[in-house]
């Protein structure tokens, strides 16, 4: 029996050094310590732009919302052409705090759009950390100038900021990108904290894609959401999403780049502008996941032969998120028994008697049967920080066979005990 | 402000030391090493019933569904008048093992009904253990003789029983209860084995029930439903469902107490049935928690304030299986701000500003705002081997306030190191 092998993602996971000429222009940085994170450290950043920049954001879906979450799609709701400043706190997440958070965070605006003379509106605000604990106004209100004040547009001060958001991650996380049309170069420029409470639809972390292109905010919330949908909402660490998370792109136009609509001659730009947004996303994501807590390895979860890409992606996620299927990731344990039980129990009918599975390349089942392989070969295969799990389900494709087949893909990481370990003593 | 504080299960997890009057009469067991352990120990066990007994189970809803659920299933369609036993292995789950698998479970109930002389459809087979590796056929076929001839009814044997059947478990689990009708007495016991793949709606894990009263496969049926739907279907370890798994009750008459249906005078001999039923179940569930793969405590979630049960349900479980909640449990943290998160992705809605949160006993989050509590009190009360955790959502009940308000109680334990060390080396 034959078993074609699905093309398995490559790509290693990128380690950037930003360099001067990845920074988009007309953007600055600043981070400082305020005393908000018990054991110190910086925990307050700013992003500023020089200029009104066009805004697209997506937030949490949770039901229960943080402050600064509230404060700030009412800002983005307003102030989508222009916005200046996004404003971030690591330590404190700002959540259930009453009605004492949301005048933090909304003071937290007005007096940064003070020092830099625009409107509350148009400032941003996050945070991230312990919930239900009162964050301490007086310190983050404290930073806000000696923030305003330290502003760069260097790849230190953009370090810096990313550092700041920083919270049980083990590393800072940063991609670029750039956009060519008409001998003019646009740059994006991302960073983003991950580590604990990251799922699937957009309630995952903190992420900020700065770039000096050109774009209406409308145009712009369309590659933001086109973006997320194929990155950020396709990972997974614990299953569990928290009430924080936002994602917010700044375009500031400063490059000359005019991102256009796709029709006629611009259709090209958009389209490009869209895949280089997804890269820095997608660069951003997988670096939170393999920053998971506690994650020796970011694993691929590929799943074809369903009815529908729906399905596909149901099975992605239960399989992504079983806790039996990602411990034996952490003993590279090539049990492959977990990963069709996981299938089983998502909801997708199929039939197992069709079902083949890929272990790091290696087929381990087909048609209701276990494959002869060599465990010791898949268990090595399995220690790389990276590999793919491919699960057909064997429906048989429907219609025109020129459609692309139903697919999705996760990516998840392992469960290891240092998981448990900083989860079991977060507070204490 | 007032919090009304709700009722806290209480009952402590019963450690039975099984008797002979605690035997219902004219069962058997036994138990025995076959080798299909590679550490070797009991794995192999059986139950007989001397006479024909009516036979009700429920199996793993799980899509992927191991051989010896398929030929259970078949023999409870075609035999639940008349079952006369059980055989059970460890070690090895007979589960995407394609046709030799299948041929495996039903020679094992030809071959045990042949020494019983009764026919293949009267016995049921079940099997717990590591997926996808072939059930050595000649060991669990040459170990049945030995477990037919040394078959006993006393408890000593009983318990061999309920030992040959644990896989991860680290203690056996039995529970029993009586019924009085009529100044007869009729016997339920019950034991299960668990550990990991725990997760409702019935696919959790290996139960077997042994009455001596005489009801009617159909209402052992009803009885079975409403029991499971209770106790097994209510408990979590950690999300994942088996594909093995199945909770069978045989009721064999001996003790002349006739369980009639609910309708005149024999009204209350149905409720008593039900009510040991649901006793032994609930005991057994419990247990099952306890002794979750790593678990250092049992925690009852309890979700009331609700629009319907099912919600309250739904919003139960999100919280019972969040790991950030779980592993909090591990390090007993008081930190009731992931509960909250959990619920808020449940996918039901609900007003966070009406929020209710206790912890053991200890009102911490109230109406959108968190309350002061003594932290190390709290810390010290989640050190319990069992303790509850009451949400409740706020909304205003519906319609005559004589109708019990929606609610919903799931059973979890907390996710230690001890649960990853278990199944990160699990085949290894």
């Amino acid at each position: 029996m034959r078993h074609s092998n699905p093309p398995i993602h490559k790509a290693p996971i990128e380690e950037f050094r930003i360099k001067t000429h990845d920074l988009p222009r007309g953007f600055t940085f600043a981070s400082a310590a305020s005393g908000i994170k018990k054991r110190g450290g910086p925990d307050v950043g700013l992003i500023a732009s020089d200029r009104p920049a066009a805004a697209a954001a997506v937030f949490t879906t949770n039901r229960v919302q943080a402050a600064p979450v509230v404060v700030s799609r009412a800002h983005v709701g307003r102030c989508a052409g222009r916005m200046r400043a996004i404003v971030v706190n690591s330590g404190n997440a700002n959540c259930c705090t009453g009605r004492a958070g949301l005048t933090t965070a909304q003071l937290t605006c007005r007096l940064a759009a003070q020092a830099l003379e625009c409107e509350e509106a148009q400032v941003l605000v996050a945070s991230t950390g312990v919930i239900g604990v009162p964050l301490p106004r007086e310190k983050l209100l404290g930073a806000l100038p000696q923030l305003v004040s330290s502003r760069e547009g260097t790849p230190r001060a953009f370090a810096g900021f990313a550092r700041a958001i920083m919270t049980t991650d083990t590393r800072p996380k940063w991609a670029a990108a750039r956009v060519q049309m008409g001998g003019r170069t646009a740059r994006l420029l991302g960073c983003a904290k991950g580590a604990g409470m990251i799922h699937p639809r957009m309630a995952t972390m903190l992420a900020f894609v700065l770039t000096d292109a050109a774009i209406s905010p409308a145009l712009l919330r369309r590659a933001v959401r086109a973006a997320a949908s194929r990155t950020f909402n396709c990972i997974s660490i614990d299953g569990d999403t928290s009430t924080n998370d936002m994602m917010a792109v700044l375009a500031n136009g400063e490059s000359g780049v005019n991102i256009q609509p796709e029709s006629g001659h611009a259709a090209r730009g958009f389209e490009k502008f869209v895949a280089a947004l997804e890269k820095v996303c997608l660069s951003l994501a997988r670096q939170i996941v393999a920053d998971g807590e506690g994650a020796q390895r970011v694993v691929e979860i590929r799943v074809e032969g369903t009815c529908s890409t729906a399905e596909a992606r149901k099975v992605a996620e239960t399989i992504a998120t079983s806790p039996l299927v990602k411990t034996a990731l952490a003993g590279s344990d090539p049990n492959w028994g977990r990963i069709l039980a996981a299938a089983g129990r998502s909801g997708v009918a199929f039939n197992p008697e069709r079902v083949r599975i890929w272990l790091a390349g290696i087929p381990v089942f087909s048609r209701g049967q276990p494959l002869a392989f060599d465990e010791r070969r898949a268990h090595r295969a399995m220690l790389a920080q990276e590999f793919s799990i491919v699960v057909n389900l064997g429906a048989a494709p429907h219609g025109q066979s020129s459609k692309p087949r139903p697919a999705w893909r996760v990516w998840t990481c392992d469960f290891s005990e240092g998981y448990v370990k900083v989860n079991s003593s977060y507070r204490t």
